[in-house]
C-alpha cells in the first residue's frame, strides 16, 4: 500500500476573473484506489465543482494528484472527504462540491458528495 | 415464506467526517421479495440517500440484509417503509431517503419513496 | 361507445405507514380510449403520484379500471381530469398528481397534468 | 369479443416504380387486441417490411384494418401469422416480413416475426 | 413569400375543468418557415405549455395554423413572440409558455422561449 | 437449496402456423438462481429465440418454470445449458437459441449463449 | 402546388480519387413535400449512400434541389424513386442507395429505400 | 498565434419584442482555440443563454467571431470570461449566461460557466 | 513497475456441456495498466468471447489476473495480444476473441481486437 | 491557408504480434480543416481501422499529423482519401479503412469511407 498524497501536491494559478462569481466543473473519470479490507481496487469518477476566489486549480497537477491515490488503501467515504479537504486547503474557494461516484461492487453502487460554502463571495 | 430480517442485521462503522454534512447514495438493483397475494416474486432497485451522523452503513452487511428479504412475502409499500425504519434505527442519520423502484407487472410500474429528516444537523 | 367507469371500481387497502408522509408513483403505459370526434383510438401513459393518507390504491383494480376506458369516447383534457377526480374520491390522499401523456397524432403530442393538494398532512 | 377483420379491408394503389426492387418499411406502434384466455388487452408494435410488385399498401386503410383488431380475442403467434397472410393476399409482394413486438406481461416480452419470399423479382 | 396567419385562425373549446389549475403541454415538431435574409427554410419544434382558463386550444386548427407559416419569411425571435401573442389572444390562459427550438444552421442551434403569466388563477 | 425444475414443467400449445418457418423471441428479465460456491444470488435476463415445429411454448408455465430456479444453486454455464436442453425436449423446435445475460459481479459481467439447429425445416 | 425540380438542378464535381471504390454518405434531415391527397406537409430525412465513379455530388446544389420539393404534391414511394432516378442520371455512380424516412402520421411511420448497382467498378 | 477578436466584431439587431422578458439560447458546438502552454488545440461547445433588452445577437457575425478564436492561445477560464465580457458589452442584455464545455484531455473534462444579471428588467 | 502476470494464474473448471458449441462472453470494465513511455495509467474494458472445449474460465481467478496488470508498464497492442495468448494457453478454446477498448487520451481512443480459431469443433 | 502535412510526419513502431491478424481501431474526434470555397472551418471525427503487418501507428505522431490539417483548405472527399493514402504509405497494413464523419453544415451531414485491402495476410 502506498502513502496518501499531500494537499501540497495540488497546484494553482491566479483566477483571471476574480471580480465575478463563476463556476468551474472538472470531471475525472479515471480515479482508482484500493479497498483497505479486501485489497481489491476501487474505481470512481471524481466531479469537482467550484467557484474560484483568488486561485484556480491547475489541471496537470490535479491529474498527477489523482494518480497518486492509485495504490492507497482507503474507504469511499474517507477518500472523498480527504480530497475535498485538500482542495479547500489549496484553493480557498468561494464554494466547492466534490462527488466520488464509485463503480458497482457486489451489485451495489455508492457515491459520496461533499459540499463546502466559503466565507467570501463577490456579490 | 421466510421471516423478515431484523434491523440488527445491519452493521455500521464510525463516520470519518462527522463535523460536516455530506451525502451518501447507495444503489442496490438486485432486491427481490415475494408478493404475499400471488406468490410471484417482485424485483426492485433500492436507492438509499443519507447524511450520516455518527455512523455509516457497512456495505457487505447491507448486501446480506437485502438478500434476507428474498423469500419474504410482503407488499411494495410495506417493505419500503420497513427497510427505511430499520435503516433509521441502525444509522440514526441526520437525513435519509429510500426509494424502492419495482419492475413492471401487469404492465404497471410502482415506486415508493420514504423521506426522513433527523433532529440534528452539523450546520 | 362504452359507458365511463365509476370511481367505485377503484379499490383500496389500509396504508401500512399512515404516520409518515411518503410518495407512491404508479406508471401505466397501456391506457387507451377513443376520440369522440374521429372515432380513432387514443393511447397514453398514465402516471399517478400520490401521498397516501389512510388508504393505498390496489393495483389489480386500478388495472381493470384503466381497461374499462378502452371503448369510451372522451377528449384528452376531460379524461385526465375525470380519472384524477375518481382517484381523489377513492383515496382521499394527502397529495396527488396525474399525468396523461398521449401519443402523437397528426405530428402533435399532448400531455395533461392535474395536481391536487389535500387538506391534511402528517407533518 | 369482436370478429376478425378480412383481408379485403386492406387497400392498395399501383406501385409507381414496378421495374425496380425497393423496400418499404411501415411501423405501427398502436396495435392492440385481447388475450382470449384472460380477457386482458395486449399491445404491440407491428413492423411491416416489403418489396412491392404491382401494388403498394394504402396507409389509411392499413390504419383502419389495424384498429379493427381492437376487440378481437387472439394469441400473439396466431394474430401475427394471420395479418401476414392478409398482407400477402392483398399485396402479392415480391418479399415481405412482419414483426409483432408485444409489450411485457408478467415480466415477459414476446415478439413474433414472419418472413415471406414471393416467386417473382425484378432482377 | 406568404402572408402571416391571423390569431383568428386558432380555435378553442370550453375548458372541461375550469375550477382547477392544470397544465397542458402540446409539442409540434413540424414547424417550418423561411429565413427572410437568405430565403432558406428554417425548421423548429414548437412546445406550448399552458394552464387553461375558460378555453382550451383545439388541436386540428392549431395544426393548420402552424402549417400557415410554411412560406412566411420571418426571424426566429419574431415568429416565436408573434405565435405566443396569437395564443394569448385566442386562449386568454392563466399561464402560458412557448418555446421554438430551431434546427442547427451553420453549426449553430437557437431556441427562443416566451413566458406569460395571466392575471387570474383558480387558487 | 432447492431442487432443479424438470422439463415436464414446461407446457406447450399447437403451433397455429406449422406450414411456415417463423421466429418467436421471448425475453424474461427476472431470472434468479444462487451461486453454489458463495451462496449469493445471481440475476439474469433469459432471451429465448426459436422457430416452432408442431409446438409453441406456453408463457404462463414458462414463467413458473423460471421461478422454480429461484433457490437452486447452479453456475452460469450449467444453468443456461440445462434450460436450453429442457426447452429442446419440450418444444422439439426447428431451431432454438437461448442467452443467459447475468448481472455484473465483482465488476465482471458474463453471458452464455447456446444455439440448437433441429433436423426438420418447413422450407 | 409547385412543379417538380429537374435532375439538371443537381451539380457535380470531379471525383478526386476515381481509381478507388469508396463510399460517401450524405444525410439531409430537412426534406419536406406535400401529401397530394390531404394537402398536409410531409417531413423526411433523406439518406444518400453512393460510390462515385467520375463525379461527386455538389452539396450546395443538393441542398437547393431538396428545397425545390417544398411545395410539390407527391407520395412517399414516388418521391423517393424520383429523387433516386435524378441522382443516378446526374452522378452515374458505381453504386447508390437512397432512403426517405418519413415522420409518423396517424401514428404510422414509413420509410422507402431504393438501391442501385451500376455497371462499372474500380476493382 | 493569432490576436484575440474584439467585441466590436459582434453585431446586433433590434429586439422585436422589447416589452417582454424572454430567453434566447444559442449553442455553438464548434469552438476551438489553442492551449498557450502546450500549443495543442482545445475544442468546446459554447452555450449562450440571454434575455435581450434592446438588442439581439446577429448569428452570422457570432459565427465569424467564434471562428476568430481558432488560432488564439488562451486558457479555458480566461476565454470563457472574455467572451462573456464581449457579449455583455455588445448586447447590454437584461440577463446572460455563457458556458464553455471543453472536450476531455488527459482523461479530464472541464466546463466554465459565467452568469451576468443586468440592472434593468421588463417586469 | 510490476512484473507481468503468468498464464498459470488463470484457473479453469470442466466445461459442463462439452458436446455442444456454445459461446461465453465476459466483460471486465476495470482493467488498468501503465503506459511504459509516459508512466501515466491506461484504463480499458476487456471483452472476452469464447467457445469452450474441455475447460471454462474461472471468474474469480480471472479477476485477480486482471488486477495483476495494475502496475505493469505495457502498450495497448502488446497487452491485448499477451492476455489473448495467456487465455489460449489456459483454456485451449475452440474459438476465442479478446477486445481491449482503451479510454481516450489526448482526445484519441484506441481499441485492439484479437481473434483465434482453434482446430477442434463439436459440429 | 497552410500547407498539407506529409506522410513522413506519421511515425510507426514494430508490430508486437506480427504472426497474427488482429484489428486496431483508433478514433480521433477532433479533426478540423477549412473549406477551400467558403473559408469556414470543417470538423470531423476520423475513425481508422487497420490490421498491422510489420508496423503499428504511433499515436502521438498521429495526433500531431491530425493537428497539421487545422489550417489547410481541402474538401471532405479529398482529405479523407489523402489521409488514407498517407496511412497506407506509412503503415503498409494488411487491411485498412478510414472514415471521416463531418459535422452537419447547412443542415446536411457527410461522411466519407475509404477501404484498402493489402496483398499480404497472416492466414
Amino acid at each position: 500500500m502506498a502513502k496518501q498524497p499531500a494537499a501540497t501536491e495540488l497546484e494553482t494559478f491566479p483566477n483571471p476573473a476574480p471580480n465575478r462569481d463563476y463556476e468551474i466543473v472538472i470531471e475525472a473519470p479515471e480515479f482508482t484506489c484500493v479497498c483497505p479490507k479486501t485489497g481489491h481496487p476501487d474505481f470512481a469518477t471524481l466531479t469537482l465543482t467550484y467557484t474560484p476566489d483568488k486561485l484556480c486549480l491547475e489541471l496537470k497537477a490535479w491529474k498527477l494528484y489523482i494518480q497518486s491515490w492509485r495504490n492507497v488503501g482507503i474507504f469511499h467515504e474517507a477518500v472523498t472527504n480527504t480530497i475535498a479537504d485538500d482542495l479547500i486547503t489549496a484553493l480557498k474557494p468561494r464554494k466547492l462540491a466534490l462527488t466520488g461516484a464509485f463503480h458497482a461492487h457486489g451489485g451495489i453502487t455508492t457515491s459520496v458528495t461533499v459540499e463546502y460554502q466559503g466565507k467570501k463571495a463577490a456579490r
